[in-house]
């Protein structure tokens, strides 16, 4: 098997470095080129020396500069960048014939107008819409193979819609009654010297934000939408509680068929899933079984007295989240074992 | 003015602690007895040496003996004790003449049935459910002023019913839409000798817990249904988080009204409160600001999309969800101001 | 008693924010400017939503500018700002008749020299130095109460002081074997946007830093020379560890005298102080007991196998450590009960 | 190159489930056998879900019986035991063959006179004693490879020893003047259901415990004393953090020799070490680099103003303090590269 190279632009953020993490450790991947404005020209093992000793971690950042990208010989570029910035690269890599990974949420809508609608502004590239595909593996891998372009979900997305899609898509709930609530980890947030980052800030502290419309709505309800065969819209509450990674997602909705039934479409959908983890009727998932993993532990509860389905969920903002999850998508697009590199806890 | 003798059973838990801490900086308060079977003969600053050389912190914690807690003259006893045995001290104080504001399960509940489908077992004290008082003093204030029998809320529903309360009274919301997530700080559990309060199992770990049919659902389902004049069921999801102290609810619910009739109720309910801090639309309560007083801050935010009242609320809970409420009674039942030894932040 | 109106420079700040909350329930005193570019046209209660509905809090910050806030009728003024800056400040008070109390290090050395050898520069305002008191209560407090010009003392400074000075006065330990090991909360480094003190760098995280010559040794080898009666030369290694607040400091030196003198010298020294806990030998203090209050623990032990005396001691960084001692010497120049406003835990 | 069977001993405490966690991922061991007497009879992946989904995690603990684990074919076994406990399975264990590789303290010091002084009542195997390794892989490689029973070190001697080693065997410090404060994660306490491990008794609190004498100190000595050629004594004092894992050690020295002999003579001792990274001069280690590693970081500073040495280092006291430092040797002794399995972080 041959080893393939691949470039990580915005190397230095929190996903960067859970990418930079994961891809030295991968049997198969090489880092050829790792991008950062602030590190350039440094090495990575001495700007994260947690790395140092790894074989691979005494390249150094480079600018972005995509020409110099492809001159590494990487095949597949990994952008860990903020929205509207990764798609100008994504243009220029892909003309140079680099598959693209984009973490950003530049690819996720296949409508411009729903981007516009939440990110503002006008979409920077709006003809890669049609061609970039959801890097949600548990639904799009067979598209996912053969991909220029893949949009890798966000973090909140992957916790609220794996446990949700198959049940929209059995016609078990009512898709108007969806209500999730997130507790994320603060490097969620992204690595910036923002004062309400800031450990003493965010320490013994507890805060919903982003109401009532965080931007991670529009990719949400565009693939309940396409799960449920209808227009879906839900409520979204993100919470930022002081651990440095993890996602706990707690959703109900109004179940409508009986409650074996959620067991049995969530096990159809999943029992043979490398990724996710089902732990039946009554069992709440813990972020701490799945951070620096790309595991999500999905767990659910009937209320009787409500009539309500409760699905819980947790990961890893930055593995199953992010970082993990596009490498999952790279080893599909690689022809690997989905799990490669990936199976470590 | 006079100093009250007051008297704490179960002074050496969490909420008994923090009760210890609040009337030893009461102007006029004295602990005359403090009980504790586990350190009971020991000085409360030498089990506790943070209140070494405060007036007061001298007093040896005694065994929970009801005849000699009487003989120190104690006229109002804190009840901090698990259900089901604070049943039986009440009986035994109140028979001697001594007030009690119970922050136990025991009296919180009108019908002793709901009691035994929550909690399970027999009520151990049936006939003086109905001279109990539920000890929420934004609502029951009057009734508290002349209490022998305080039943102190617990911290999850004190989060809840605040922000509902004046909604339902008004009929601003579908009494059977309420769903409340919340996220609670670790000494909600209690300080017992248990694996998962390990600060290592708690540490950079999230779950939700206690599902679907939480106990604290029962007082929360009963004060809703008085306010709304019907029987209201709701889902509640707590969750453990790893701070401290600290309660933050977010609850939904649909909006029958208009939004500004939202903040105009919550200002009719709290324009004068002491203690409900009305931060108003888009205002997200941080835990961080009202750990460690009596405060509660309530925002809230309406979603034009799914036609959703978003309720956040934040509370220390051994604060406004504990001890710091429990102090507010005592101070309207001893006819002191109301907010007497609680402004301290 | 009259109320007396007081300023706070750099409120913004974590010290000045201590000095708010700490000044705020203060029984007489009252806050009339509060300075702060940042925030200044904005009312405290709005920036620090927990000072919300106290009163005082609906203060607004103002531009730090001295004659403004003289007309402000402040008698006292608190400088909670970088070293540097608070020198110029301090001359355009003193010059209004406005006694300071300044928090920063400008005036904690005796000598300019050993201020530019520390902290770089020429010194700002030389000529302030000879009527500078260094504002340890403890060793100055006669001197405090008539000062103009109070240099409060650092955070490790106050730590290592309060347990070695006795000793070194009585002669008890070697001068010359002094090593301190600090550990801070990281509220020490300050209210900064700074990649390394946000939550996720600092959080699971512990290191040293400021190695092998951090600038608080200035004013701790002042005022240990002084105690010793020569000139003492010590190491000093500060640790950064993740909690909010508190410094736990351990202190080694060789004993020349007896461990019962030990013992004797502390108590002769701290036995009627307000603030100092003298735990005994064997007790090692919590920094959980201190946050948040003036008082400082101090335990000690001692090793017969190496002849080396272990000084244990535990304060609030921003509390004994800043602004509560600051408090300390404002109530001692203003001819209060040093523990005015400063008996809450 | 054959897969090894291996047993765990004690699996369900800290040090046991971070053995698990590396050997499922080895890749050439098998766990055969896992006991821990609280789980017996459930499956790995049910206690701990973090190891759902990987192979060998549907083992079923079992109970400590040592013909049973015989049985399961393991060769080696590793023993995360208390202290006195493993000496008995130790014995039983080499009789039947099985290499054993001990985490306890029970074989860690060549005198049962050291361990009667420290540990306290008779060695329960002091004729194990003779036979037994040191484990600590940069000194005793060659020993360990065909050794029947290795003693690996504990988690605060490796973090003093291996910076210490190289400069007392070159006799560049002062023997009689070392002094190590370290700094722990509460993890090193072990998994046990005790008060001051609770989270919230952990959280927000610092504090040194086991004065003056710790436990570790005999083989820290030992070690050191070796290395001197000469009895060496010294000062020790651990500290509890909150962090879940990681240790820091500061540990100060008189030098002898000038600083660039430091630098050299740790080259010389670490620069082909595969675990040890040296970061120089001036440089501080933080733990966040190495938790769940097996790396130690070593960086030191000389203190021109005493002639002291600062040497600073940084591991996880689970990792390279225990179970990957125990999994080194289990490389060694199979012969297998050192490295096998111990390169992810």
């Amino acid at each position: 098997m041959e080893t393939i190279k691949v470039a990580i632009l915005g190397a230095s953020g929190y996903t960067g470095i859970e990418l930079v993490r994961l891809l030295l450790a991968h049997p198969h991947a090489q880092i050829t080129a790792a991008t950062s404005r602030a590190s350039a020209g440094n090495r990575i093992d001495e700007m994260f020396p947690r790395f140092a000793h790894l074989t691979g971690s005494e390249l150094s950042f480079m600018e972005p500069d995509m020409e110099a990208v492809a001159r590494t010989g990487a095949k597949i570029a990994f952008l860990a960048l903020p929205h509207g910035t990764a798609a100008d690269y994504a243009n220029e890599l892909l003309a140079r014939g680099i598959r693209v990974i984009d973490l950003s949420a530049d690819f996720r809508l296949r409508e411009a107008s729903t981007y516009e609608e939440f990110y503002g502004g006008t979409h920077p590239a709006p003809d890669l819409l049609r061609q970039a595909i959801y890097g949600l593996p548990e639904v799009y891998s067979r598209e996912i193979a053969t991909a220029s372009l893949v949009a890798s979900p966000g973090c909140y997305p992957t916790s609220i819609l794996i446990p949700l899609l198959p049940l929209l898509r059995e016609g078990l709930i009512e898709p108007g009654t969806i209500i999730a609530n997130s507790l994320s980890g603060v490097s969620g947030a992204g690595r910036k010297a923002e004062l309400p980052l800031l450990f003493v800030e965010c320490n013994e502290s507890v805060r919903a934000y982003g109401l009532p419309k965080h931007r991670h709505l529009s990719e949400i309800e565009q693939e309940l939408s396409i799960a449920a065969g209808q227009k879906v819209t839900m409520t979204f509450i993100p919470h930022l509680i002081p651990v440095n990674s993890g996602i706990c997602t707690t959703t109900t909705a109004t179940l409508k068929g009986a409650p074996a039934e959620v067991e049995q479409a969530l096990r159809t959908a999943y029992q043979d899933s490398s990724f996710v983890r089902l732990l039946g009727r009554g069992k709440s998932p813990d972020t701490k079984n799945v951070t620096r993993t790309n595991f999500i532990d999905v767990g659910w509860e009937f209320d009787d007295r409500t009539g309500r389905l409760l699905l819980l969920s947790a990961e890893d903002n930055l593995g199953k989240g992010a970082a993990s999850q596009a490498l999952q998508s790279f080893n599909i697009m690689s022809g690997l074992p989905e799990t490669s590199g990936l199976l470590t806890v």
